[in-house]
């Protein structure tokens, strides 16, 4: 085996060694059963309990309370973008978005399929590089609920603190859930694509209130209603059996880790280097405003687009993986989710540094 | 490691020992790039080219035509029962649907929501112990397409001649897949869950042919029509990486076996291995009439329910797992897909004539 790399991809991210060595031994033969867990079937008791406790490490971890439900579902956070409108909105009713990005933007052309929808903030002619306060936008009364996306991965923004409203609260974490403590009472539906802070891809978490769960319109197809999949546990039809068990795997380690809290000071402590290096001179520049920082994905600027080039390159031949920004805003970007090891982060400072005096524009 | 088991799971189903052992490597260092495949970027030239090969793989195994695309798609075989009315129906068109079981009926229910809907056939009061020959049904003239199950999973039937017609033909064949020759041109969509005959659960493949993928309404969400995913290679949005690398490996297999002409030999040698033993007394009696009998799942039972709990809890004894029929019709049920080795049919057969001998009725 060769030495292994640090990959800052934006996701599929990188995950901790220890799942990844126990999910090699148990693809090919799952606790000793004799069968491996990509080969078993869902409903068997074995893969029952590898579904459940995942379930219960996320509603321990992340402090769920009882009437939300957890579903574990297909097609992306991009099949969340319909699905949410689809089982929210109708003829005549209306919906609030804040559009800090791209994931936003794909979000509001969904909803506008099924109702009135309300761009009450967008920071699009600014390439997007911040996430607004509270007041900086209003929510229409007749709004049905208030969307946003807690970090914007391409242009490496956060929510610092999150949206107050007395409406339904949705938001898409794909990108930072269980990087910080949050408080899942205050929010209607959280979401999140598991591929960056929670396992491989294949499957999206959807942490839903109850009273929402059946607001579809009755023409709504089976599968795309979540009341379907909440009264079935996730198991009305076969679930993507590989990236449920990849979930419950990186929430043990997690929580070996010291849970959300600890994790959440570790991911400060890792782009703080990170930041304190882009800000100690000239010549890297972050692309997000100071105060709309993510602790997530770093996105940053060389002085021109060659020495770009040329950094991504000689970063990856020494085993800094990933760090080409997303083709939108070009640069550079670092993502250093939850299994993302400060090791890497102090070697890819290590080089910036040495880039820079060797590199000077 | 155990002894491995045979297992007669429907699905996820056994897959071949080698597939699991490359996975195994794999999952924590894909070709020796310090990256394991589950977290490695889906747009990485590593991960592109796995997309790749399983697509090509797909490609030349079943022959499949230049002017049909493969997608590979999330949401399962269920996912497509409304995707395919929600892209070809509309208010005032019409389909026809042959009900042959719980997932084509199913696959009715969805449609309704989307068009007219002309149930052509139906063996549902005999238990869908068959299914229909050529005359015994008609497909109304502006009918937009025939839907058929090719194999029923639950009651093991099979269709032995697909159907001919001059509408736009569709068939469900996730259970059957890759496990007979079949003449693609022949056929507007083919789909199948993977969990079957193709890998692991979380993929669902759907060949369709060019001129079906641009028919959705407009106000269909981007996710949901078949255009989306055909333009980008199944890369809109972030596909299920692991699901796809192992079809993929499930078809460097097969193709090693000699392809599914090789296949499909082996797989009737097996069913008639079983078959003749249900035949050859009474104690033992098969679910489907004999014209209509899947090589895929063959559902049997004995002279009582008492026998058959005792049968299924003796077998799993010996190795023999998942032998336990659907709920919606009781009784045994051994799935022998493509990648479910003989010498586990043969042990099989040699353990009902000894259960026989032992438990006379």
């Amino acid at each position: 085996m060769v030495d292994r790399v640090y990959n800052f991809s934006p996701g599929p991210a990188t995950l901790p060694v220890e799942v990844l060595k126990q999910a090699s031994k148990d693809v090919v033969n799952f606790k000793e059963t004799g069968i491996g867990l990509i080969e078993m079937s869902h409903r068997s008791k074995e893969f029952m309990a590898v579904a459940e406790n995942a379930e219960s490490l996320l509603r321990e971890l992340m402090e769920i309370p009882d009437n939300y439900k957890v579903l574990f579902l297909q097609g992306g956070a991009s099949s969340q973008f319909f699905m949410i409108p689809m089982n929210l909105l109708g003829k005549g009713k209306k919906a609030t978005y804040l559009n800090t990005g791209t994931w936003s933007k794909k979000a509001i052309k969904e909803a506008k399929l099924f109702g009135d929808v309300e761009v009450a903030y967008s920071s699009e002619e600014k390439t997007f590089n911040r996430v607004p306060t509270q007041n900086e936008y209003t929510v229409a009364d007749d709004s049905e609920y208030l969307y946003f996306v807690s970090n914007n991965t391409i242009y490496g923004t956060q929510f610092p603190v999150f949206p107050e409203t007395d409406k339904v609260l949705i938001s898409d974490m794909s990108s930072d859930i269980l990087s910080r403590q949050i408080d899942v009472s205050k929010f209607g539906i959280i979401f999140a694509g598991a591929q960056k802070n929670m396992g491989p891809a294949g499957v999206t978490v959807v942490i839903i209130r109850e009273d929402l769960l059946d607001k579809a319109p009755e023409n709504t197809p089976t599968m795309l209603t979540y009341k379907t999949h909440a009264d079935k546990g996730s198991m009305f039809n076969t679930p993507p059996c590989f990236a449920i068990y990849g979930v419950g795997e990186v929430l043990k380690w997690l929580k070996k880790q010291g849970g959300v809290k600890a994790m959440e000071a570790i991911n400060i402590e890792k782009a703080n280097i990170l930041y304190d290096c882009i800000d100690s001179g000239e010549y890297y520049r972050g692309h997000a405003e100071k105060d709309s920082r993510s602790n997530m994905n770093i996105s940053f600027n060389l002085p021109t687009a060659e020495l770009e080039t040329k950094f991504i390159a000689e970063a990856t031949k020494i085993g800094l993986n990933g760090l080409k920004g997303h083709r939108s805003i070009g640069g550079c970007r670092a993502s250093i989710y939850n299994a993302f090891p400060k090791e890497g982060v102090e070697k890819l400072v290590s080089f910036m540094k040495e880039f820079e005096a060797a590199n000077k524009a």
